[in-house]
Parts: structure tokens; C-alpha cells; sequence
């Protein structure tokens, strides 16, 4: 992974009607938006979910792929007519689609040529040009063109896949975080916490979350920053406030 | 509700740091989708997740209200000042940012007059003409401005007030599903479920989602269409498939 000094951004697009429908509930952006922050300093900075439609995945690559620095496509890499991601995303960026050598040869010394069907057959065609993001679960690869990333939808798979697109990442500033939870209503701070959010505008993102916790009411302060010093300094001036109207903290 | 006798469609913009972080796990996602599926005949044609910035709040607005039947928009009502979902609606539809009376009387007698601070007061605000969708959890209430509903970000209480947003839904065709279960792997059905597919193109759609239980492998196979027969005959079809295959079927 390369390093680069400044702030790499990321987009997760979930692709899958029974995500659309409710009908399952999406692991995946959590997952995802974490490891991103955690590994790579990279932020996610917008989410989509769309339908199996090639003209919406269509569209979506395009406008994506040109907002942000890297794409993760999630779900549409099986084998079944609803999996039309590696299909969609060739059809995009006007790119053959066409088997990848080594994922063809990876899926049939995985499957065994007497049960290497078409289906399996199909998870081995991607865009020309594609790179392969290895599977060491269930051997079917993920693949990288151009800034966009292709993994598949069913999270214990794509987990153990994730490790396997750092090397096609370029690693941003780490954003550092900050958590303080307070039993306290959102409207006994909220103004004082506008004005610190004024005072470190640019550098410190600070966002306030209610929670219920054993029949209490708390809210949860989060810093987020570049800087490790502003968000010691902001962190400072939040707990001045706490202290001056006398909340209290919860310690987990 | 009204009733149409057509498809009614709806996106879901999720307005919150805490999700696009991977922080928060969204749960609202799956709950609008299901309720607007099972109550109101209303599919759920794309969902974005964006992050407390009245700039792209505003640009999505506009896009999504237009693209869309409904928009349903959670996060970003409450007191503190990452709280900009109400005053980017308004500025996204150029309308003034005020209090709306009724929502004030709400609150004030929900806090007591004392307790009434600007914090609270603050979820008072809406753009001028703002309908009210009432929140029987916590008092502040979300709202409506054209196709556009506002709902509050914390899943209980949102799901609290859920059933209050009926009353501005358009009723459309409910969308039937149904589910097999197979003990099978996808690539050993994908040719013959395409074709299938094919034969009831835009009437039915089937989707094929691979699960694990107890050690086995599996797949769910789920059809969806407005037409109850369509939906029986393309289950027939499948079931046709699932005795020439001896495959068997999961019983839940």
C-alpha cells in the first residue's frame, strides 16, 4: 500500500435487491467503513444500495468512480442470472468482459474440471485488464479495475477477503477518534457544543448521539480528526463543559 | 392512503457521520423497507448514506425527490449542531427555515416552559409548510415538505412514528414474495434458474442468495411480483426444477 499525505476518500456501493427490500439486513458497510478507517486511513464517504440493474450499476460506477478516490462494489460475483456486477462494471467502462486466466485456472483446480460448470465458469469473467482480489475462503476472486474493487456480497466471505485489496490501496492520514459518553440530554450542551464545534470548524468533526442505556438517557460526544493534537485540545474543552455542568461521565 | 393502481417507489437517504463511519450499525434501513413493502405497496428503489453536510444533503434532496415517488430521510433532527437535515430541506426547495407553531406548542408543553430551552426549540424548525408527522416516543416531530418525509435517526423512536407517515402515502401494488430454501450450491441451478428467469422476464423477479446453516451449504431462492399467479406458476417451475435436481428443500 502506498502512503500519501493527504486525505483518501472511498464509496461503498451495495448492489442487491434483498438489501433494498429489508429482506437482509447489510453487515457489510459497517465492516467495510471500519476496516477503511482503521487500516488504510480512508474514509467512506457516501454509501449506495441499488438493485440488480445493469443500466443503475451502470450509472452508479460512472458517477462514483469519478467522485471518489477508490469504489468497493459489494454482491452480483456468483454464478446465478442475478449476478451481473463483473458484467455491469465492464459494460461501464467500455472493457471486454471475458475470462481472467488465473481466476479461471484458480476455480478449476478448485472445483475440479468434471465440476467446473458454466456457473462456476461465469465467476471467472471480469473486464479486461481486471486484477484479482484472492478468495481464501471459497476460492472465487474479487477483482480491482481501474479504482473500482469488486467483492461479494456474503460477509464471512468478503471478510476474509478484505485483507487481500490493501495492495491496491494508496494509504490517506489516519483520522483519529475520540469517544466520550455522558448521561445528559442532547439539549442541556447542544448550544455550548455548537460553539467548540465553531471554535475547531476545519480540523475537529464533533458529533453528538443520543443512547439509552439501562433506562437512562446519555448522549455520546464523538471527535474525529487528522490531527491528534486538536482533538486532544477539542477533547479539553468538552470535558471543561461536562465538568461545568456537572455531568456525569460514563466509563465503559 | 390513497390507492393507485400502479408501482409506487420510494429511497431512503440515511443522514449520519456515525453510519458512514461503520460507528453505528444502520437498522432503519431494513425497517422502512419491509414497512413500506408490507403496508403501503411501496418499493424501496435505492438508498444513499451521506454525511452531516448541508451541501451534499441539498444535492441528494434535490436528485432523490425528483427520481422518486417518496424520499424518507433519517438523522439530522434533533438539537445539536450537527442537526442540518431540516435547514438543508429548506434550502434545497427554497423555503424559509422557520418554526412551525404547532410542532412548538408540542415541545413546549412536552418540556414545561421553563425547560423549553433553544436547543429544544430548535426541533421546532422546519421549512414553512411542513406538515407534521408525530412522534408518540419523544414528542419532537418529524415532517413532511413535498415528497420528502423527515424522520429522526434513533431506530426506536423512529419506529415509533412510523405508522404516523401513512397518512401522506400514496398506497401502490403490493409486491408479493415468496422463499425456497435449498440445501444446494447456486452453480448447480444458475443455468435453469436463468432460463426460468427469461421465461417471466419483467413479471417476476428471482433472486438466489447463498446461505450457511448448521455446517451446510444453501441457497434461498426468492421471487417477487405484483401478480399472485405469476408468482404461483414461477413457483411451480422452480419446484419442477428442485425434484429433477433431488435437491432438498429447507424447511423453516
Amino acid at each position: 500500500m502506498k502512503k500519501k499525505n493527504k486525505k483518501i476518500n472511498a464509496a461503498i456501493l451495495i448492489i442487491g435487491n434483498e438489501i433494498l427490500s429489508g429482506r437482509t439486513q447489510d453487515k457489510n458497510i459497517a465492516f467495510i467503513s471500519k476496516w477503511l478507517n482503521s487500516e488504510c486511513g480512508i474514509s467512506v464517504g457516501e454509501v449506495r444500495i441499488i438493485p440488480d440493474k445493469e443500466k443503475i450499476i451502470i450509472e452508479n460506477i460512472l458517477t462514483l468512480s469519478k467522485k471518489f478516490h477508490f469504489i468497493f462494489t459489494t454482491g452480483g460475483i456468483g454464478p446465478t442470472h442475478d449476478d451481473i456486477t463483473a458484467h455491469s462494471i465492464s459494460k461501464a467502462f467500455k472493457l471486454k468482459y471475458e475470462f481472467h486466466k488465473e481466476a479461471y485456472a484458480i476455480l478449476e483446480t478448485y472445483y475440479g474440471k468434471k465440476r467446473f460448470n458454466d456457473g462456476r465458469k461465469k465467476m471467472a469473467k471480469m473486464p479486461r485488464g481486471a486484477k484479482l482480489i484472492y478468495n481464501p475462503s471459497s476460492a472465487a476472486p474479487g477483482f480491482i479495475i481501474k479504482n473500482v474493487l469488486s467483492l461479494p456480497g456474503v460477509p464471512s466471505i468478503l471478510n476474509s477477503m478484505i485483507e487481500n485489496c490493501k495492495r491496491y490501496l494508496v494509504k490517506g492520514l489516519k483520522v483519529h477518534s475520540q469517544t466520550i459518553n455522558l448521561y445528559t440530554v442532547e439539549s442541556n450542551i447542544s448550544k455550548q457544543l455548537g460553539s467548540i464545534q465553531k471554535k475547531y470548524n476545519k480540523f475537529v468533526d464533533i458529533g453528538s448521539y443520543p443512547f439509552f442505556r439501562l433506562g437512562k438517557i446519555g448522549v455520546s460526544l464523538v471527535t474525529r480528526s487528522t490531527s491528534l493534537s486538536k482533538l486532544k485540545s477539542v477533547n479539553k474543552d468538552l470535558l471543561k463543559l461536562v465538568k461545568s455542568k456537572k455531568i456525569e461521565i460514563l466509563k465503559l
